[in-house]
């Protein structure tokens, strides 16, 4: 992880695209990389989607690549790690989603 | 990063959700959460939204580390480490826009 | 929709919310709108989202509702009119997707 | 409306299309629809961004367009009519946002 941030800001810095970055900006254009990654999956059945061809998985590691660029740009303008962060929330989520209440129910998260 | 997988995958599994977590639901979810991270910022000026207050810092790094979770996942069902797409995405990224053409320029991306 | 757009401009001009709505800000709400309608369906299989509860449609109601608010506000801006741009759409898809070629594929839009 | 709500059956009847167009298909697809649009703005300025080129704003009409024809196409699934849901949910935000008390505050809807 802190060799992709260097990496993230060696490559801003070279461009002088900070002026570009603030975190609204990157929030947004973070945005538009998850629905192209969203469209990649948006005809398929649920099946489907668990089969992709050769082809669609490239495009697809392409298209998480380009979410964690951005997710790690913007947590970056914080000091933020996202593992940490994703971490901190799970453990958060077992509080909030107990596993004996919430087994296997179609309910899910948003009626609890 | 691999701590983090196992964690996801233990908390799925103590709750039997695998059954919902198809690679398209997973996506659907992850472009929700990224919306509720754009909405920190959706009324503040570029200049605002690199000046967070603590509490808005707070809800921040949960909405990032909601967004790690689903992508993190997403990207386990197909064996793909976010962090490995992101330097290889990057690497593609420096042939596409190399500096010295790209330097400074507002137009960015997109006219390139 | 002459009406609706007389009332989103009295609605705004009552709060002086026209410094808050550039273009960008409005695009930017309407992903936000969005994703809460999309949440509606976020677990759901396509089956179950073909039979909402009266609960859920009423909730759906109210997000088609501010989707439409955003993305008429928007169109204003520029003196566009949705429906208006949406059958110009329609007529430019016709000749993109000719029925007699994409009839009932299951590759539909992407690939064509 | 009424018209484009039957240009958009004839459509779809046309290619056999409905067999993709469960409601959770159409709220996903709106979402790629809505990121295309949000493009257009991603590296403006707010001031930028009431200032189009020409051609970009032919690209928003259409976008404009695709986002309507997916919202229309979804409210038609449940006989919803966006116009009168916009109108309904006006209604509410009056209640809910008084103009004598949110009057150009920039905290604006969130935080009341």
């Amino acid at each position: 992880m802190d060799e992709l941030i260097e990496m993230i800001r060696d490559f801003d810095a070279a461009r002088d695209w900070n002026q570009f970055h603030s975190p609204k900006n990157l929030a947004m254009a973070l945005s538009v990389e998850v629905a192209e990654l969203v469209e990649i999956f948006q005809w398929m059945s649920e099946e489907e989607s668990t089969q992709l061809s050769r082809d669609k998985q490239t495009r697809l590691m392409e298209e998480i690549g380009d979410v964690m660029i951005y997710l790690v740009n913007l947590s970056d303008k914080f000091g933020i790690n996202p593992i940490t962060a994703a971490k901190k929330k799970l453990k958060l989520n077992e509080v909030k989603y107990p596993s004996h209440i919430t087994r296997g129910s179609a309910r899910k998260y948003s009626e609890y």
